[in-house]
Parts: C-alpha cells; sequence; structure tokens
C-alpha cells in the first residue's frame, strides 16, 4: 500500500469528495495523534507539534509552508514559543478531503525527519 | 516623544507592571487597528494583516519572527492564506505590559514596510 505522505494529492473540483465518518477514521489510524476538531465550522485536522524554543518552531512552520505551496493546499498554522499547531481542512468542501490526510501524514514526515 | 516602535523593551520582573485600563486606551491610539481581546484567559493585543497569497503571508511570518527572537519576547501568530493575525501579551504577568505595544508598533512598522 502506498504510504499516505506518498500519495499524489487530487486536484479538487468545487463539488469535491467529502469524507465519511467510516473513512475518517481508518484514515485517522495513519497519522501520529491527530484529532478531528468537530468546534469548527468545518472538520479540521488538528495537531500540536511541540519545539525547544521558538526558533524551532519557526523553522517548522517554514518546512510545513514548503509543503503547502508545493502541494498548493494551504493549511492554518499557529506558532508559539516552543509549539506549532497545523490544522489541515478542505474550505472548498467545507470539510474533510484525502488531500488533507495526506498533507497531514508529510506534516508528521516531516517532524520526524527533524528528529533524526 | 519617542515613537512606540523605538523604545526599548523592559526586561520582565516576574511580578511586572501590567498596565491600566486608562494606558491600554491611550496606548492604542498609537497602534494601526489593534483590538485588545478580552475573550482568553489573559488579555491579548490581537491584529489580522492582509496579504495577497500565502508565500507573502509566510514571508511577514518570519518578520516578525525575527522581531521576537531580537527582543526575545514571543507572540502567537496564526498563519493562514493570505492572512496573518498576530496576538501580544506578556503570559508572566498575566496580562498586557508596555513590552506588548512597543512589540506591536514594531509589527505595524514591518507590515508598513512591506507595502513600500
Amino acid at each position: 500500500m502506498t504510504k499516505l505522505a506518498d500519495k499524489t494529492t487530487e486536484v479538487i473540483p468545487s463539488q469535491g469528495y467529502k469524507l465519511e465518518e467510516q473513512e475518517l477514521s481508518q484514515l485517522l489510524l495513519q497519522l501520529n495523534d491527530w484529532q478531528i476538531d468537530q468546534s469548527t465550522p468545518e472538520q479540521q485536522l488538528v495537531h500540536g507539534f511541540k519545539f525547544r524554543n521558538f526558533s524551532e518552531a519557526l523553522g517548522f512552520t517554514n518546512q510545513i509552508g514548503e509543503l503547502a505551496e508545493q502541494a498548493d493546499h494551504h493549511p492554518s498554522i499557529q506558532l508559539e514559543w516552543g509549539k506549532v499547531t497545523v490544522r489541515w481542512w478542505t474550505h472548498k468542501i467545507g470539510g474533510l478531503h484525502i488531500n488533507d490526510f495526506i498533507l497531514a501524514a508529510r506534516t508528521d514526515q516531516a517532524f520526524e525527519e527533524k528528529g533524526q
């Protein structure tokens, strides 16, 4: 099976395919501790990453920025001292698309490589 | 009168000086449309800056990061496509310190210089 992070993101039509609850649960298992935030108007995939200081957190923000630009799909990133919270979702379809899981997996991958 | 952005930030003792309502109102006048968010556990100075795309927003995030590192005082920055929301406050004193206004003024200055 192709690793989630290695999958190609799809071009999203304005009426794209929104994932169902069962699919969401299965895809979540392929990520490291991401949650689905149900409190926002549109479901979002969210995860907080910890760092030793502000500078490392900013470095990671830039890495995610690069991933986002490459895929032309952009998250919301909250940057604080020692912490980066990343949220992926697809505004066009008002929820979660496979692309969000692919980008979340790439975010995990970037974080793991940083620690090596 | 020294411009707010040119003032030197103070070292904050653990029992630092928290600004009073009247001082907050006067200092707010020296900033460009910042708001005081009262909905957070600690008062925060907040302002959203708009950009043409994600890349410009990320560039501004890095500029603010540089200001923060120079002053050793760090905000919360929310980065989205075309928008950066900056929040300054001083956790040590549980609210707003003159340093937060100085850094907010420097944030304004960085934004203005970007537009030139």
